[in-house]
C-alpha cells in the first residue's frame, strides 16, 4: 500500500478556505480518482508540540492507493482538474509525498 | 478524534535507523501509550510528486486519539522514556504536529 500526502504548510499571509476545500476539493478527487484511492484521510492542523504553538501544517491529506503505478493510473488523466482546482481555495503550494505504509 | 504527526524531514548529511525506529522505537510507543492510542500509521518517504525526486519527509507516523486530553494523558508519564529513545535511531529533529481528524 502506498501513501500520497499533501501538506499545506502553514504560513503567514496565505489563504486557504476551509469551506471549499473539504466541500467541494476532496469530493472531486475522490470521484475523480474512484476505487483506486483506496482511503481518504483529511487533518485540518491545531498546534504543534508545545502548547499554544501554531501547526506547521494547515492541513494534510493522506490518499492511499494499492501502488504507485494504481495511482498514477488514476491520477494521471485527471490531474489538470484536480491541481487546477487548488487556486479556488489556497495560494499555498503544497508539498506533495509519496510513501510506502509501514503500518 | 485528533492526529498526532510525528514527521522526520529528509536532510542531508542526516541519520535514519528505519530498522531501529520500526522494530523498537514504534513497538516502545505503542506500549507505553496503551489503548489510548487507537492507531498507529508509519510511512516511509519513497519520493515527491516529479518522478526521481527526494521524498519531503523520510518517515512519517500518525497516532490517533480519541481527544487532545487522551493524547496528553497517555503521553506525559511516557514522554522522557519516548523522547529519550529519539537519540537512537536518528538525529534528526522531528515535526510534531496535532491535527483534527476531518475525514
Amino acid at each position: 500500500m502506498i501513501k500520497v500526502s499533501v501538506l499545506y504548510e502553514n504560513s503567514a499571509g496565505k489563504k486557504f478556505d476551509a469551506t471549499y476545500y473539504l466541500s467541494k476539493h476532496i469530493p472531486l478527487v475522490k470521484q475523480k480518482l474512484g476505487s483506486a484511492c483506496r482511503r481518504v484521510e483529511v487533518d485540518q492542523g491545531l498546534g504543534g508540540a508545545q502548547p499554544g504553538s501554531k501547526p506547521a501544517f494547515v492541513f494534510m491529506a493522506h490518499l492511499l492507493f494499492d501502488s504507485v503505478d494504481a495511482f498514477q493510473k488514476a491520477f494521471g488523466p485527471h490531474a489538470d482538474t484536480i491541481m487546477g482546482d487548488v487556486p479556488n481555495y489556497t495560494d499555498i503550494q503544497p508539498v506533495v509525498q509519496l510513501s510506502e505504509v509501514k503500518m
